[in-house]
């Protein structure tokens, strides 16, 4: 199933996107789609109710953010080998991990605010995965089974203040907006390998990225299980697994945002994101 | 006023210090410390409540974390010139920053665990600093403004995890119960000059940090619109402000903390916390 949240920032209600492609109201049945509602079989009992006794919503609605009451938004960094070459790092001996702030978290198709004195502005497709049940100490084995599904999450990045501003990383991932998560959360029996999905991002109609996660070198189950040994992973939240080559700091010569720049990025089965890049007031 | 929050893991309640020691209930007023209820106006007001109208609670009931609804959990690295030179690095030139898992919080008083395969957790006394209203691009003059009060933060610290496990820092400060805060939220009128509070740490008995804000690189006015330059700050979300010197692996030989060791700490006029710290299952 693609489940989703729309409506207005901060008053999105929740919604699966049925097969005719309209969206279909889950108000009815659940508040959010946040804590317990996540656990995978909370979920599939969603999606056993017959779509056409729901709702259909009018119109075109924004699209927020696919999950709701995210607690913690865990970030890979250099997790595919082309693209660590890129910025010039050697892959790590073991995931290199990282916080953003989860009020950088946005819907998908969101403005995007290029903060004050920012001059590197970058991108960064890459695959999310949403927790779905409280995850600790637990195997690689047994890591799926903590998984509520996959979405698109665009981990931006300003590579000023990620590197040159005295550190950690947070500082340059952590600005409002730079966290959209969606169009979808696309539960895990729909994507039949987490490990060889197509993944894309353009900057103005151009390609940019053009990947796939199968060149990832931690995949999506190692991850689970080896961040649940440092910290309990609850229901809601987000693991962006790392970025695939073409970001604007790996161009010869860089190229980062700027006011008015539109930056489209997807995933196979996962969606689309559309977003316009603007000056933060 | 000395708010805090009682009761089981969870389950707290609101309530406040009373000046003769009693905890008084505050669950007739409010939900919870968090969101608007902690804006600098608001408990200003729940502070003019005639305390002898406010039901007293009975017994010693749990000491729960200071403050609800914690969306960050931003930390100050190196921001006591001694303590960078005990750890061997150099005063930053800005501040170094990185996130501790929302997770991690737990009450002042509750068990810490040692993660499996830890063999460096350490210990921190620091200032928390209470948010109480949304900050983004506020001025070093302005910042004091949006601060709610001010706690003891025990930044629990697993130096391997930390340092020597490919990086980040959050990796090693995230794990589940590292973040004691509490027992009370102090609002900012009864704290005269928040750099110029003695702070102290005993393990088991023995001192072992024995500072003072005073010392502090960044003050908390710089920080609070240091951070807001990078991310905004909303009621509830908590900055850690950085240690004194006198942590375990500044010691020589460094000491770290086993199973059945007793951390107690406190700054003054903020109160005290006191964890056994125990192996996780």
């Amino acid at each position: 199933m693609k489940f989703l949240r729309y409506g207005p920032a901060g008053a999105e209600k929740p919604g699966l996107l049925a097969k005719d492609g309209t969206i279909r109201d889950l108000s009815g049945q659940i508040a959010d789609l946040s804590g317990p509602v996540l656990a995978p079989d909370a979920l599939a009992k969603l999606g056993a109710i017959d779509v056409n006794t729901l709702p259909v919503v009018d119109g075109s609605p924004r699209i927020g953010p696919c999950v709701a009451g995210t607690g913690k938004f865990v970030c890979i960094g250099l997790n595919y080998s082309d693209h660590a070459a890129e910025t010039g790092a050697a892959v790590p001996p073991e995931p290199v991990i990282f916080m953003k702030a989860t009020s950088a978290i946005v819907g998908p198709d969101d403005d995007v605010l290029i903060p004050r004195g920012s001059e590197k502005t970058d991108w960064e497709v890459e695959l999310g995965v949403v927790i779905g049940k409280t995850a600790k100490y637990v195997s690689e084995a047994d890591a799926l089974d903590y998984v509520a599904g996959y979405c698109v999450s665009h981990d931006v990045s300003e590579r000023a203040f990620q590197a040159e501003r005295s550190g950690q990383w947070t500082k340059g991932k952590s600005c409002d907006t730079f966290g959209p998560i969606g169009p979808w959360l696309v539960t895990k029996d729909e994507i039949a390998d987490p490990q060889d999905l197509p993944m894309w991002l353009k900057v103005n109609g151009e390609t940019r990225q053009d990947g796939s996660t199968k060149t990832m070198v931690y995949g999506v189950a190692f991850l689970v299980s080896y961040l649940s040994q440092f910290m309990s992973l609850h229901p809601g939240d987000v693991i962006s697994t790392g970025t695939p080559p073409g970001v604007g700091m790996g161009q010869k010569p860089p190229r980062y945002l700027k006011p008015g720049d539109v930056v489209e990025l997807g995933i196979e089965g996962l969606g689309t994101q559309k977003q316009t890049f603007r000056a933060d007031a």
